[in-house]
């Protein structure tokens, strides 16, 4: 049987030189795994009545939809600029290499009680911390990653805005 | 209780002028609705031994890693040009507004055998038909959509190429 830590492949210098990428795709394409970390992911959330799951453009996406396709919530899709049709709220964010911007349309969280955040990778937290700015006051009951890189002291940014749960399957040292 | 055709907003003019943009994140937000869209696009490929679903980038991720994920198969995305960090095959995309480019990892598929290809939307088939491409032959078992526009003949485009089933699961005409 594989392991999810053991398909992530290094990829040195991508995008740019001095980073080196986790390429998470192995861990997705593989019939038992993503299953399995599609269950992992979301079993920590059972009992917490997410009523809507909100992730970041695009490889969010592969993780955040099937978890709340098992939670049985709803799904908000958090974009890069000038993809949602409506009227939109902005927030900018710095990643890790370069800086941008992600919306969500401004009734996405109407009917939202509790809202899960998922993304595939928690690096600096600028990301994280900007779908939270973006999300109204006390909706978000937790942060959920598929991998984090701690030594790049995401998880410190987001604790310094939200008291929200964090929670990663795979972490680096 | 909410119908999926009923959620979904159509905007004028958008992303240009003469295009009314079919808005589906009203359906995808609701937990009703997405949960009864996935478990609907899913159902028509239960006895297909799918092993893999493959989705174009971005929107396709959002139904096509739920489904995915409830078939028990592996997840391969089709990704816009320079954001997949191996080597890549490519495929040129005429879109209904638009020239671009879908990639996959060269090793995406290596494991598959009966690979199903999921969007949200088949408008003009560009898109569909330049995934069929990057899908080695006789691998691809169908394809599935949550909206056609029936007017654009998408599917006669795919079916110029492709004789694999094509589902969709609401039409307009």
């Amino acid at each position: 049987m594989k392991k999810i830590e053991c398909e992530i492949i290094e990829v040195q210098d991508y995008p740019i030189p001095g980073i080196v990428f986790k390429d998470l795709t192995p861990v997705w394409k593989d019939q038992d795994l993503f299953n399995i970390l599609i269950d992992k992911m979301t079993e920590i959330w059972v009992e917490c009545e997410i009523d809507t799951v909100a992730s970041i453009e695009s490889r969010g996406f592969v993780v955040g939809a099937p978890i709340a396709y098992k939670l049985n919530a709803g799904f908000v899709p958090l974009r890069k600029p000038n993809k949602l049709p409506r009227e939109v709220y902005s927030q900018a964010v710095s990643l890790e290499y370069g800086e941008t911007e992600i919306q969500v349309h401004k009734d996405a969280f109407q009917e939202s009680k509790k809202v899960l955040i998922i993304d595939d990778l928690l690096a600096t937290g600028g990301t994280a911390t900007a779908a939270f700015k973006l999300i109204p006051e006390n909706l978000v009951t937790g942060f959920g990653f598929m991998v984090e890189l701690s030594e790049l002291n995401g998880r410190k940014k987001i604790e310094e805005i939200s008291d929200a749960r964090i929670e990663s399957l795979v972490i680096y040292d």
